[in-house]
Formats: structure tokens, C-alpha cells, sequence
């Protein structure tokens, strides 16, 4: 990478970890720019206008161009590294583990835990409390998932950590801030702890 | 493309279409393999256990291995086709806009198309009527950043049509099918114009 790199990002936000973990295990060096989601600091016009028309975090700031989006984030910075299979299916089969994250995943488990860490669920509106049951069905539904996925693999894609790992990692390693037991997912429980022995791993409060 | 490929689907999907379409623009064959969702079809054991264990379609089945995911789907029938950029940053780009798309636009448009076209309005459970105007408001929001983004463009990365184009046409084109008025957005409109003249060009109903 010849150009800078600056992460417009929420530290605490998975979403924004996932992109500094591939990073590290790159040993690639990144800028932090920290906006305070909790004051709308990625709402205002300026940051509308110049950061992220769709108002979140994270935006990987390239150069003058930008990619917002998590996961396009973690694509762009690992390009060509052995992070993404070559093989044009397991490719493919690294990105099917990225949008399941974004569709059964994280609006599942990252929004809970946002609710429940965050907000507070004493203050959640009338339309998220009577989602409360199923976000928490289809976060166990998730985590059961992924653990049956592991029950006979090291990693999701092949034989090798690739990005499906890192971004699946950033929310499921602190599922138990939302409430879930982590210790019931044996091999899930395993693969968390096979990501973090990776060389220049870096926890989510690095 | 020398192994066979066959799509598990419900064809009134836009998530479905999407790989049809994918294929048809490259000239691609598929089988297709119908299943009644409305009947449970894609929750059965057998379906669970040969097909998808997320008891979801559109699946894309090559040889005897399976892609789930839509957007996966298409990026593996896509490969090293021009519908896929090379140059890495604009390959992220499309990434985000499909990502995008599976975050921000489907969970609103599509699912309010299928609360409205589907299940019944009046068939909703409280939760999910409490989510009516979130949904529209998220879908409307959706329709106008892609406006926006198409008001000095073609295509939503650099000058030609990408899968980002063919993944956000699926479910914007039959927007108004939940109530979206799409003529108030002239340069999504102008862009469905763009998608549907393209040589080999299916309709969702082909």
C-alpha cells in the first residue's frame, strides 16, 4: 500500500475492528480518526458530505477516495494476500460467510449487544423491545450454525484463516456482552481461541 | 463454466433473480429447482441437510459443492468476467454497494415487498407491524442515496455495469410493488432504463 490509510471509526464497533484486525495481521499501518456515535458524530453534514453519505462507520479513507462498508473495507485492504483464496469458489465461499455475517449475524448479535450495552434496554422503543426475542433466537440460531460449520473444520473457507474468519470473529467474540453463553458452542468456543493465537492478532481494545 | 449449475430458488425472489440475471448477462446456463417457501419448503430436514443449513435460498449448486447467498453466487458465476472490476479499490467499491445492499436496502425494501405481497398486511405480527415506518423510512432513505449516487454516473462503480448494478436492480425495480414510488427518483429511474437495455437482459418473470 503506497497510500495512506485512515480508519474513520467508533473503537468500540466491531464493525471498525474488524477492519483494524485485518490490518494487523497484514502489518498494515492505519490512521484512526474516532467519531462519537453516541453524539451523532457521523451524522452531521460535514461528515454526510465528506465521509459516508449513508451516515456509519467504519469508511477506510484511501488516499482522497473512501470504501465504506465493514467487510469491502477488510476486501480492499487484503487484496492479494493469502487472507482471500484465489480458487474463484472458495472466493466465492469466503464472501457467502461475509454476507450471512451482515444478514444473520450482526443485526442479530452486534444489535443486541448495542441495545443492551448502549442504549439500555430500559430505553429501547416499543418496536425493538418485542424484537428482543427474535434477535436473541436468531443470534443463537447464527452461533449454532457457524458451530456446527467448525465441527469438523479449522476455519470457514478451506484449511486456511481468511477474511471470513476475521469478520465473523469481531461480533462472535463478544457475543457474551449480548447475553450469550460462548461455552456452549464448543467449537466455536475453539476457533475463538485459534484466531486469537494468529500472529500479530490484536484484541478490540488495542 | 465446465461444471454443472443448478439454482435452488423461489423465482418471485429478487434475491433469486439476481443470480438469473448474473448468468443470463454472461451468457451462462442454469438449471433451476423451484421451492414453495410459502409451504416451508427451504426448512426441511432433507432441504437443511443437502441444500442450505441456513434454510435459505437463492442456493447456487456447481458440480456437487454449494454457494449460499445471493451476492456470493454471483461473484462466483462472475469471475473474471468484466461484470467483476480487476483493479482493487474499485473491486472493494462493488463489494460495499452489495454489501450495502444486503444491510440497507433488502432487510427494508424487500421485506416490506413481501409483508405487503406475501404474508398480508393485516396478517403481521405486532412486532413486525411496529416496524412498518422504520422499514419505509430505511427504504426510502435506501432509494434516495442511490439517486443521489447515480445523479453524475451511469453506473454505481466507475463507467460500466458491475454486479453491484445487477444486485441493486433485483429489488429496486419491483420497489413499487411495496409502495415505493420510483418515479420520484429520476436518476434511479434513468439507471433501471440503463440495466434493462443491456444485451441479454432478462425480466424477473423470464
Amino acid at each position: 500500500m503506497t497510500e495512506r490509510l485512515v480508519l474513520h471509526e467508533y473503537a468500540a464497533s466491531g464493525n471498525c475492528y474488524k477492519v483494524r484486525l485485518t490490518a494487523a495481521l497484514l502489518g498494515l499501518e492505519l490512521e484512526r480518526r474516532e467519531y462519537d456515535i453516541m453524539k451523532g458524530e457521523t451524522r452531521t453534514p460535514e461528515f454526510l458530505a465528506k465521509v459516508n453519505a449513508n451516515g456509519r462507520i467504519p469508511v477506510l479513507q484511501v488516499g482522497d477516495r473512501s470504501i465504506p462498508e465493514s467487510n469491502a473495507a477488510c476486501h480492499f485492504l487484503a487484496d492479494e494476500s493469502a487472507l482471500i483464496p484465489q480458487d474463484a469458489f472458495a472466493h466465492a465461499d469466503m464472501l457467502r460467510w461475509m454476507f450471512w455475517e451482515q444478514y444473520n449475524h450482526e443485526p442479530n448479535i452486534a444489535t443486541l449487544r448495542f441495545w443492551m450495552g448502549w442504549v439500555g434496554v430500559d430505553k429501547l422503543s416499543e418496536a425493538q423491545r418485542l424484537q428482543l426475542p427474535f434477535k436473541r433466537q436468531a443470534g443463537e440460531d447464527a452461533l449454532k450454525l457457524m458451530d456446527e460449520h467448525l465441527a469438523e473444520r479449522d476455519w470457514f473457507v478451506g484449511d486456511a484463516v481468511s477474511l471470513a474468519d476475521v469478520c465473523l470473529f469481531a461480533y462472535t467474540h463478544v457475543a457474551g456482552d449480548a447475553a450469550f453463553d460462548l461455552p456452549t458452542y464448543p467449537h466455536l468456543s475453539a476457533w475463538l481461541e485459534r484466531l486469537q493465537a494468529l500472529p500479530r492478532f490484536i484484541p478490540l481494545g488495542a
